[in-house]
């Protein structure tokens, strides 16, 4: 196989990815600021689909409009230049101080509704560029104390903010759609929606949940411990996969960002043959830019920035390709079969079986012979060596 | 004030918590069996309201009908000279071997089938003893290996039997709603509905949605790092929590299962906050059932049993003592003033106001002082040291 | 009892503390930067006894000769104005880009001359303004990547820097001991040293281990989830508590730094009892300063960065004053003989025993009535739940 | 290569691993015992070299000495049949209720007299079955309470323990050495030595610390969030890799015991090449057993057993293949000097260098160009993906 990723695997970059000038909490910027310009030449050359960005990221914060449409009108020409597209869109409502306490969920009226003012000036941009998702990570949506944020007020707000936003586009005609990011904590202690779960449900409260799905990422799930394959499963599920963040994380731990692989190795093999093998017949589940939210590390230069971020596709690419000799493997088909893994997508109850007829059903209680049954063995273990053999390439 | 517990406190207990017999993973029982009979009437003359139980912690796994009578006959004849009640009852698919790998969601189905058959055989014993929940917690729906368990199929499994049930409630007339209890892991290396957030996404699916609620245990979500208050405030939120279990927890590790208030404090503080004021006019948000689901420690004896189980009424009446004060008192009111806890709930648009009224509004953001508003301080530490304080009685 | 601390109960705070600007990995300051001296005198109007700091707090990185001289002049003034001490120095081997792999560990050897200058310089300071402690916290001594760094090769150099700086402090007739301040994450993916037992184990193998002790953290050890008032414990039996950093951290998360007792206030509890009440008699089992290494919210303005400051001090005394009540109840007393707490000091082997005698005592083994022994309870909840209510302030 | 292990991979066993009946806490067992005797013989022909065990895994508990003799009798007689040896042997103090609050430091002397006498019967029969070294795990050496246990005094009693084991070993003559295996918690809340980082220290203290070292558990390690490989680097820096524990954990949750590399593969891969590849030259690092302590899943039957105890050996030889083959290729050498990772190894002062001479050196920090130097860039990330792309087997 080819690890040489061309615009078909759909792989697209957050412009502040590349981008991230490698300030932590604890240190200063290690690495010049890079012109969107030449991120989006650089990873064309590298055989990316996408970029994508918030409008912070493209524009100045505080820019006059001689300035933005000045930078929006580089940006454009170098799409142009390159053919990558701009799959994605999302709003910077948290670097500011003034989010300090949030943007729609600040206890602050005056900023919530200097938030809405932000994300709506920059849906219309993200129309503007062809977007079809528009991600909304509300990482100030939060509090450090519980005392000190009425929760059931803020989903008020939050709910308020998104259904006025769906609103916005379902009038104004754009052919976009919103996912949340969830996230569990930091930078703010706990922030609200923190998993994949708490904004499915959410979204269920709203105007128009038809226009509102998930954008999970990798390591927000796996800061909570959670596995990100079961979360991307159940936003399938729910048919909310809109997009999804993929990098590294290496347990519960600060936001670390890695390279998509550079963390959990196996939840990623188990995540890419979802994506790419879990479809109808085995094809693709979800069809969308297989999106990368990583930073370059601090200790990297440019040249090494460019290298981390080709290792992502790379890494998703040599995932695909394993993942797609496990499945043609016979063994593992023989395997999956002894683990019962497809009976589970037989119903439990027969065709046209009723309540009443599984209640008369002697053989399912009254004769089921338990300790038969307990002693039958799953062959589960077996089953993921098999995963793991297949993903060092050594079957 | 008193810490004497009565039956208007409504503290309920599951049989299976006094009666642990405090068997772990690497030890042997360190208590005798406890009769469910002395159960009641110990917990009768300590205040509680409640008992609730697994079918297996009251009848014997696979006692023969006349046994199965006789014990629930004992039992009744315990509530009746008491004068316990039985509000909520739930199945336990989790311990024989035959459930080892689930019981909903197996991948064998002829235990898929069995389950069925357990849950239903004990709904009808739950409207039989007059509980009003019933609770369904998953503990063995899960997996340790990604590839062995098709996450889709299995969450098909887990409607269809809750479908199965609603429907069967509905035809029975009963009045009995079901509450899912979420946990991250353990027993298996990562659960289906993992936290309160994807059982409520869940419930949205349902045929019956408006039956199925939620029974969120404090140590299960602290167990995948999340704030219990804000969770217990999301389900409120969604009008889904029907139930809850109160429990201790020291960060992320295995289930301790502690008593209430030995664990994260200051979050059962908010908590209990939240419970009896946060309703409206400041009145209680949860008129249920305050259900303990603990684990005497296994250092214990029966004196310790009792201890416990009083120490976990205690720490909740002390808790709901010092949050009344904290609401009442003025300079908490001025704090949160300062903080604008309550301008959450003033919607972020004006009565009548339009997106395009926002849009017109220069003063939300042409006009807006983003960095005056920025240096607003939100008051946020001073109030919550107003809360430690209050929770130390030293105010 | 009175809240308001004296220079008596030996309270100190970093420079870095109230200073903090608030920058965070999401977002820029919220803050102006705090003139040192004005720390100074509000800290001592607090009642504060100690301020710390690290070079790069007081002076600014790269200043000349006379600007670092200025800087330095002003300080022992309004030091000498307020009588404020300078208990504990410590040096920036983080913020600036050149130590984004470390400082004394670094790949690269031109690096850790450099750290060594920079320590080397602030130990000259240090000792000039009368400091006994110099601290070390090596958060850049890590890495993200397995392969990148040879953990022994850097422990063989970070043992060099501290041999070498030891010596220095023995030539220079400096009464100056160094205090190793473990971390296990962030800013790094792991680092050396990660906790108070790594870092003891470091020290035995130094040329001058009676010079080193340890700082540890209270959220830096929960970051781990690790108990922090055991951790103490085992410095303190090493002889090794130097100073240490008091703070709030909920859970396992990134660094938050939160006022004292705004974390796990159980465990402060317990902490508080050991500093004040675990030595010889009953009394101070930790005679140094009582340090806040905190942060102050990003969401407060400066009348909250003081509020927080005060908050700390004054949940010290609190808990100093109920760990006292708890020390003299009669029913604690009586609960702890229960529980054999102090039954834990007497040998196991009597005194002149020998291991034959042991061998030899049918009584131990041979005779021993195991369950018996076995069935006894040993009443921690109870004992528990007495501290719980200490706490509140209820006894 | 072949994946068949030999006694030349020095693979051992415990035979609480393959023997494990699958009792969780939520559940019964789901297999039957394994007569010790058939564990020896399919190990044997599964290529393992050694076993291990508990006393009460091949004793029962309180066996008279008959019965204890002919099991051990018929234990030696599979032993020589299979030519398995018995490299290391460990003693259970937590089965037992009598052990609830711990063996070597209960607060009940009675138990830490009995403890005592357990485990040095136990020592001779280690000596007696030749084996080197001496587990001791004190699963149950710690507290869920924080004021139910003198910290201090837990430690005395470890050390009054270990002591006088050596001395015993010592006066017998036998060539064995004891290795701790620390734990942070579960089945206690809190465990005594909770890290490798502790338990060296705590080895200081002890009379015959030549004699006492570690055996670190993948799982345990993994449990503090701590780094495995780090853990193991330092263990060997301080000279007390005595034994280790393979297995396979994913994330900070219950400990998991999967099989080795079904947890933290990249972690995995990083140890590997340490134990085979990072000595003098290249070579082993440590050349005693490769230990695994894992247990086979409660899904699986006795066949699954077997498959599971062969793909740990799997596993292990794959990772040897592949860091032998990332250790011979020249991109990665050259990936290697790039990031300077053997430059560490270069003492910081050269050769005769002294402080004064540092210090006189103007270009380590006068004429020090310290932004050239910060811009310097490590190439970690692309040093990672070559580890990534040769577990993979891709390069």
């Amino acid at each position: 196989m080819t690890l040489r990723p061309t615009p078909a695997d759909k792989f697209s970059f957050g412009l502040w990815t590349v981008g991230w000038q490698a300030r932590d909490p604890f240190g200063d910027a290690t690495r010049a600021a890079l012109d969107p310009v030449e991120a989006v030449h650089r990873l064309a050359e590298l055989g990316a689909y996408g970029i994508t960005f918030h409008d912070d990221d493209l524009i100045p914060f505080g820019a006059d409009a001689a300035t933005r449409d000045q930078h929006v009108a580089r940006f454009r020409t170098a799409l142009d230049e390159t053919g990558l597209v701009v799959p994605m869109v999302t709003t910077n409502l948290f670097t500011h101080p003034v989010f300090k306490d949030g943007g729609f969920t600040s206890n602050d009226r005056d900023v919530r509704r200097y938030a809405l003012r932000k994300v709506l000036r920059n849906v219309d941009l993200a129309a503007e560029l062809g977007a079809r998702t528009f991600v909304m990570w509300g990482g100030r949506e939060g509090a450090e104390y519980d005392v000190a944020k009425d929760i059931r007020a803020a989903l008020d707000r939050y709910r308020e903010a998104v259904d006025l936003l769906t609103q916005y586009v379902v009038d104004a005609g754009y052919d976009l759609r919103f996912a949340i990011e969830p996230k569990p904590n930091e930078p703010r202690g706990d922030i609200l929606l923190p998993t994949v779960g708490h904004a499915l449900a959410f979204i269920n409260e709203l105007a128009h949940p038809e226009l509102v799905g998930l954008n999970p990422e990798v390591g927000h799930e796996q800061m909570a411990g959670l596995n990100y394959a079961h979360g991307i499963a159940q936003a399938l599920w729910h048919g909310k996969l809109f997009h999804l963040d993929l990098n590294g994380q290496r347990g519960i731990k600060y936001d670390q960002d890695l390279v998509f692989g550079h963390g959990d190795l196996l939840n990623a093999f188990a995540l890419v043959d979802l994506l790419e093998n879990g479809g109808p017949g085995g094809g693709p589940a979800y069809d969308g830019p297989r999106h990368f939210d990583y930073k370059p590390s601090r200790t990297e230069d440019f040249a090494g920035v460019w290298a981390s971020a080709e290792a992502n596709m790379r890494t998703y690419l040599l995932l695909k390709e394993r993942a797609a000799a496990f499945r043609a493997d016979p063994e593992v088909a023989e395997a999956l079969a002894v683990s019962k893994v497809a009976e589970l997508a037989t119903p439990t109850l027969a065709a046209g079986e009723s309540c009443a007829d599984l209640l008369a059903d002697r053989s399912a209680f009254e004769d089921f012979d338990v300790d038969a049954v307990a002693a039958r063995g799953f062959g589960f273990v077996r089953l993921n060596q098999l995963a793991v053999e297949h993903l060092f390439g050594a079957r």
